[in-house]
């Protein structure tokens, strides 16, 4: 690629990310769980660079969360370790997950059924070592886990803690129900809720004689704005504060001000007999998600309110006014738009790789690790 | 990646494709216009690998589309030649395709504009070149091109012909309007539309003195269906039929049996209490495009229409029956899924790696190339 020193320069479409305010979201996060004296346990999902786990982890280069395999791989092979595979355990991945168990010194597993227990007890480690194993609880969210109210749930924790060659080391709840809520007040009350169910799951284990277990719950709106009873938690688990994004926004986790990502776009195109420009970014840079649910369609045109990204095709986007008649001399043929993306994980992963900006000047080009497929690596 | 033999032990999700449909539906697609007299160029926007478009183009590794700089790059980079950069010319890569145009012995640029014509004019090509240039009629489509009622397209193909150092190569249009369409019927309407609008403005263009100008229409549902009068176009330049998909099984392109691509997904968990599945399919395996208007969900499960891919996160999918209460047993833990995605070229973008499969057993892995930016390569 040839050197390139500003944004304005960049060859569109482009994932640009500004430094600075990662760098404040990622200190940020740091600092208000430090305060809390909870361990931070930062999820690579949104990201997938190793520079971001550099900020995110404060350079300790430990404590992640992931959600593919490719991910751990990708971590542990440069030097990371102390990592969370938080995933209901895959079947198909038993093998490579012992191989990562006997490597590192500390990779997670979650569970949250019987027969994944099965599996595990399948394949004993090697080295004197034993599966490192979260059960995974669901607090109303309806994704994974073991619903709270199941006895299920206790009998699950309990087979856990009586296996031979299996650790229970915690319970593991997503609060991705905050996702629906609007502003700080339902945020809290959802992170309350699931802080409560946890805290009192915690507690009856301890009263069916289970001690030193660690518990963790996450999602980037609770932990934004975090209820005092989250300190009585071992980890929380965010993500996507990296980076915020409209969604983010509209929730109440951040201020629009504080989203650090914006797809570089192009006009390549004015149709006035159609009142429309045409931009370089479609789907493939901005991805589908949000689906047009925003007054300003796929995304918000940063500085103009006043523009609808109205529909999107593979490398094509339609832009409007959201009322009135375009004023084309404003938007003349090879300007540049920013877009703050509705979500800042689907927007991400659309591109390999990622222009790094301080004040408009690219300070750095990061490369996302992208897919599931693992290389099986033999032992050091 | 461990060799692995076949798509039943593949690490997943996956996308996987069978060779022989993929095959049947490229020869098909080229013995189609081959006996139209029509010359094909295959768009390679859909899979974006070396492989396809080999099979695409016969063997030839002349004469194809793209929509992106990049993908121009890979391909020519690769020994192909004869490459028609299908995107409005964009201002921030003139001086790329300008490198491109010199190095390759055929390289087409798409203008729809008279500001983009003097971008071409303010970079002469060396070594006794000319820009090759195709102008872009918008034939009621609605995304680039000038409309085709507009006098200002009769006035710019002429603006192009009159210009020195560039060479009007041929009349473009994109009938992407047939996505709007139910059935042959529909399509081959919409085909004989485009082709009549196409072909009447080829007859301003002879009545104005100009001569031995192509022209090419495409949209892989019109290419499926051709009218007879198309055998007067010129070239035709369809992509996505090399796959096809549940989107163009809808449109009438083909039926469900022509598809060629699944995206390979396991069970991870049951949830009796909310009668759901989930699946390790998730939106960075299958793309949010379609965004769930099917009765089936989000894409059509293989074998199971009683069954709908109801929503789906970063690498969780939620399913469930359409009606009634699900058979949990005929769904094990592990077990795989195929899902046909609703759009092909969303869902291949997800993927850095396709494994390329008959009757099963796997032959083969293919790169794509992904993303924008592009090496200014020297000159030879």
């Amino acid at each position: 690629m040839a050197a390139v020193e500003f944004i304005k320069d960049l060859c569109t479409p482009a994932l640009i990310i500004d430094l600075d305010k990662m760098t404040r979201n990622a200190e940020g996060m740091l600092e208000r769980f430090h305060k809390l004296g909870v361990q931070l346990r930062p999820h690579m999902k949104t990201h997938k660079t190793l520079e971001c786990a550099e900020i995110m982890t404060g350079g300790s280069r430990r404590c992640i969360v992931v959600s593919t395999l490719a991910e751990v791989s990708f971590y542990a092979d440069n030097g990371y370790d102390d990592i969370l595979y938080a995933y209901p355990l895959p079947f198909d991945k038993v093998e490579r997950c012992a191989e990562l168990s006997e490597r590192l010194s500390l990779f997670h597993v979650v569970v949250d059924n019987r027969l994944a227990l099965q599996e595990l007890k399948k394949r004993p480690l090697k080295q004197g070592k034993v599966w490192k194993v979260w059960m995974k609880l669901d607090c109303d969210n309806g994704r994974a886990g073991v619903p709270h109210c199941d006895p299920a749930a206790l009998q699950l924790a309990l087979e856990i803690w009586d296996t031979s060659g299996v650790e229970l080391m915690g319970i593991y709840a997503h609060c991705g129900n905050t996702y629906a809520c609007q502003g700080e007040e339902q945020i809290k009350a959802v992170a309350q809720e699931t802080t409560t169910i946890v805290l009192q799951f915690m507690e009856k284990l301890k009263a069916a004689g289970i001690q030193g277990v660690k518990s963790s719950i996450g999602s980037t709106p609770s932990c934004s704005h975090p209820v005092p009873d989250m300190a009585m938690l071992s980890e929380v688990h965010p993500g996507n504060y990296i980076f915020y994004d409209v969604q983010q926004s509209l929730i109440g986790s951040c201020t629009l001000e504080d989203v650090a990502v914006r797809v570089l776009t192009r006009v390549i195109g004015h149709y006035p007999h159609r009142n429309q420009l045409l931009v370089d970014c479609g789907w493939t840079a901005l991805s589908h998600d949000g689906g047009g649910r925003l007054p300003t369609g796929y995304a918000i045109i940063e500085g103009h309110p006043e523009l609808k990204l109205l529909s999107m095709t593979q490398e094509h986007g339609r832009v409007e006014p959201i009322s009135g008649k375009l004023d084309f001399k404003q938007f003349p043929l090879g300007s540049l738009l920013k877009l703050i993306p509705y979500h800042a994980c689907a927007t991400a992963m659309m591109h390999p790789v990622y222009f790094v900006h301080s004040k408009g000047k690219i300070v750095d080009t990061w490369k996302p690790t992208r897919g599931w497929q693992v290389t099986v690596r033999n032992l050091p």
